[in-house]
């Protein structure tokens, strides 16, 4: 270590995210990016912003998506906070919402960034085990905590909760924020912003990288009550002020707009995912129930780590986490049709 | 207060950027953007770039963009630092290299995101003064410190401090980081990232936001020893993994690939200032030394409040702060010539 380095930094464990490959050829199923491009009419709205306005600062408080936003779920502008990428949103949000004495909950299998949040900003937290069949059980979550945080559903599993079980969690933790991590909510579930306005403790965290096909544009959101969307605007406004560029605030808001493009895309996706899920129990897969553009599959006399270099070899990128109870698991993207195909074909006859 | 925030959100002060006001008709001179585009080859690079892919995340290294920062600088890309904006790349370096046991210093008058900085990341500081004249005198800051960071040219005054007196700041605080905050260098000043290779405490950051003409795109940087690299990286790595978007990595390549079009904007930025000064000499003002691409400025019979309020009143935004010391100054963006005529109008006869 420096002796420049602050202190805390020596021990800082970074996230790893997915390999970007710079192959164009490969099958890309190891980053749950959506395999149909942007709506065409994000596309046409960044169009017209590239131009000598560029020049120019964006709006810091980004109106035109936080109207779009409040607008497509029927809540009000001042419930919407606004980052580049959820990333962004989920570092502010544990910088300025979750750091508190009692210990942090977040579920041992998850989103494998929020523990890196926890040790970039000193928080305390405890792993909750999933159940047998790698579920969140609600019941887990009743006790002393200084904050909860899930995705829903669930990553890598893929597993939905009910929005009664998240109502189950909100209300035995009423002086808890409880946040609520959508990324792939709208590949199967049920928004829980339905619920912000009941629970002043709930933030709904969400991003633009999945269903909406633009991780290339970095925006992510969260919706919850303006006491707690105030804490995160404090926060923004003391690290940044113009987290979202020109591009990102229009394109963003156009994708928002384009509701029959978002549907027809989802609905592919899920299609193409009960195709995939369908072929690979054929082989002999065990897939975890998934609601989201990706499925977690392991295979009884496979071994993960081999199937994933076996696929390489043939030009498809899975993701493989080496971690305790999922060693042997894949965590495969839905792609097209002819991508899907490339991984059945690159799997052979098991 | 919220109950559910973090402790330390009740005291956050958080800074307050320029005005963008939505009205398209006002002269802008207060946010000290560039008053011309952007190279055409940056928005010909983000024009191929606006497609499909935008599905897809970007490269989380941004390779593209760093070997063309380093190629430019003929530094090694792993003695550069990306980040969405320099504001972002800032509240890195605060975080991760400026939380120390004795106190961060910086000028009283000075960039006023560093306190908002030490505010979000509990760092101690003290404001050293400006001499009478408004500038540094490199002597003030040998004495015991956490790190030190300055502008240069220092904003709001827009004075330089010669590449000599910043090695006298290096030299006296070799156990410190000395951050040199070069967002206005290349209108009249010389970098200090030649000095990187002989100084192992010095980190010089810069912005595409105004010589660049991307302020609309976010994109600043940090030029160091990979020492002072690896912290920034291990910190970026723990908040987001992509800060920088599919369009910015293009774009800003692209504009520091241009260095025809940077040369020749740059000097008639210059120019445009050297004939704004001389025409608010002329009308009484004194107008302090000014290597950036905006000036600061007084005039001994009006009030600067009084001046502010009259320009707008004719469509003419410039910005005013009020600060001890430097009440009495306007800080006026140097704009196109009809902009800049529209000011010199707007301020009638005085």
């Amino acid at each position: 270590m420096s002796k420049f380095w602050s202190p805390f930094v020596k021990n800082l464990v970074p996230y790893v995210p997915g390999e970007q490959p710079k192959l164009a050829k490969l099958v890309k199923l190891n980053t749950n990016e959506n395999p149909y491009g942007p709506s065409p009419k994000a596309l046409a709205a960044m169009q017209t912003e590239l131009n000598d306005n560029l020049r120019l600062y964006p709006d810091p408080n980004s109106d035109l998506l936080k109207n779009a936003v409040a607008r497509y779920y029927g809540v009000q502008s001042n419930q919407v906070f606004l980052g580049n990428g959820s990333d962004e949103v989920l570092a502010h949000i544990f910088h300025g919402l979750l750091q508190h004495d009692q210990p942090l909950l977040f579920p041992d299998i998850s989103y494998s960034f929020y523990p890196v949040y926890c040790g970039l900003y000193g928080i305390k937290f405890d792993a909750v085990p999933l159940d047998e069949q790698f579920q969140i059980n609600p019941a887990d979550y009743a006790r002393p905590n200084g904050g909860i945080i899930f995705p829903n559903p669930n990553a890598p599993t893929g597993c939905l909760l009910a929005l009664e079980a998240v109502e189950q969690i909100l209300k035995a933790s009423p002086d808890s924020v409880v946040v609520v991590d959508e990324a792939y909510i709208d590949f199967g579930g049920e928004t829980a912003i339905a619920l912000v306005d009941r629970y002043p403790n709930l933030l709904v965290t969400q991003t633009l990288s999945k269903s909406r096909s633009l991780a290339g544009l970095r925006v992510g959101l969260a919706v919850g009550h303006p006491d707690l969307i105030e804490a995160l605007e404090r926060i923004k406004n003391s690290f940044n002020s113009y987290p979202l560029d020109r591009m990102a605030n229009v394109g963003a808001a156009a994708a928002f707009e384009d509701r029959e493009y978002f549907d027809k895309t989802c609905r592919l996706v899920i299609e193409n995912r009960e195709k995939v899920v369908s072929q690979l129990e054929a082989k002999g897969f065990e897939v975890l129930p998934s609601a989201a553009n990706f499925i977690f599959a392991r295979h009884p006399r496979h071994d993960a780590a081999g199937l994933a270099a076996k696929l390489r070899e043939q030009g498809v990128i899975v993701r493989h986490f080496k971690q305790e109870r999922i060693a042997q698991f894949l965590r495969i993207s839905i792609g097209t049709p002819e991508q899907n195909q490339a991984l059945i074909d690159g799997l052979g006859g098991l």
